[in-house]
């Protein structure tokens, strides 16, 4: 059986991540293939202990990264690696580049440090197509504000924050071939591991974003022509 | 003000670190320090939590790993480094060594590598002593079987993961001259922040078991003298 394909979206708060992973799977289903949608923090049993500690608690800057790398551990061994090894496509909403960026950026820790450590938690597991949904703070934040009617503790951090958190992601995005990854290919060759980005405008009408990265998945993907069933 | 001592308790299950902590505590209080005594997991708000996911929920080895070093960054920022700058005597009841032992051997992760994440965790901090209460797993479950009459999730794993517990602890206390911590001396020189070990037997009377520990402490740390009050 053909191993699965690992698609994550990442983003600053209220660019639409939920919305757009419910239709991206929705989209993925309807051209016979087995989707599987699932996020960090909280995709396990010990994960959404973890995420509603994270979301209440103030706590020192590495405690909160290592809860994020102790739920994206077990995520990886219990959710998505099974899901990639029995062929599905697992949709993440955040991964890796949130640690890297929330933590690092946000809280002063180094992000290379962060983003080795996920390595080793996620046993150098990088996603095939990484979707960062663009927006301004000012706009993703008053759609928060809006649908849920309160902010939780990371969503009421200052708007630095959340600047520094979307040019984190946009720079990512940008930089992803010039940095090495986990695994990187020891010759200094092209990496294998090496994940795939694009950046899409979320501050657009859902339609609109869905379209746009349905178009990116097919073309990044090829997923194209249906799975046949067997 | 002086920088206070940090001082751990290792050792398997039913080793008797409990009643060992408390009366060290005593002993040194009664001299005129200050003394703090903790835990792990389990020394802060955020430790209670983990500490109890911990010790009931079955998890992927290396989200249990990181939960253990989360545990640690937000007992090391909000209560060891604290009391320590305040010139207390912190014992801490397990640290580092635990994570190494109980998650490298027991769970087969490579304990270098938890060791240096642990070193990440707590900035480098590595005690000024540590007291390793020897046990047969034997005569440590029967206690604790004894006095709870129920064994938590570690305490029943089986006999041969204690038998290599004890030995893990054994060969880290013979052989700390030849590792090098976290922060090692980079030319190579001998490390300012090698810890310190003493091993003792305790299969014996807790009596015995707490005057050997407190001579081990006068002989390592100078303890004789009360700090003068000021």
């Amino acid at each position: 059986m053909n191993r699965g394909l690992f698609i994550v979206f990442e983003g600053g708060e209220g660019a639409g991540k939920t919305t757009q992973v419910a239709h991206l799977a929705r989209t993925i289903a309807s051209v016979g293939r087995t989707v599987v949608t699932t996020r960090e923090p909280g995709g396990t049993t010990i994960g959404q202990y973890l995420r509603s500690l994270l979301l209440v608690h103030r706590m020192p800057p590495k405690a909160e990264a290592l809860m994020y790398l102790a739920d994206r551990a077990a995520h990886v061994a219990e959710v998505v690696e099974p899901s990639l090894a029995l062929g599905s496509v697992v949709i993440s909403d955040r991964f890796t580049d949130s640690t890297c960026i929330y933590q690092g950026l946000g809280r002063g820790l180094d992000p290379d440090r962060l983003r080795e450590m996920s390595g080793w938690a996620t046993g150098g597991l990088v996603p095939d197509l990484v979707v960062v949904l663009d927006v301004d703070p000012r706009i993703g934040l008053a759609r928060v504000q809006d649908s849920r009617g309160r902010r939780d503790r990371i969503e009421a951090e200052d708007l630095d924050f959340h600047d520094r958190v979307r040019a984190g992601f946009l720079d990512r995005a940008r930089n992803c071939e010039r940095l090495t990854s986990y695994q990187a290919d020891d010759e200094g060759g092209p990496n294998p591991y090496a994940t795939r980005y694009v950046v899409v405008d979320a501050a657009q009408d859902p339609g609109l974003v869905a379209a746009e990265v349905f178009s990116a998945v097919q073309r990044h993907l090829l997923l194209l022509a249906p799975t046949p069933v067997t």
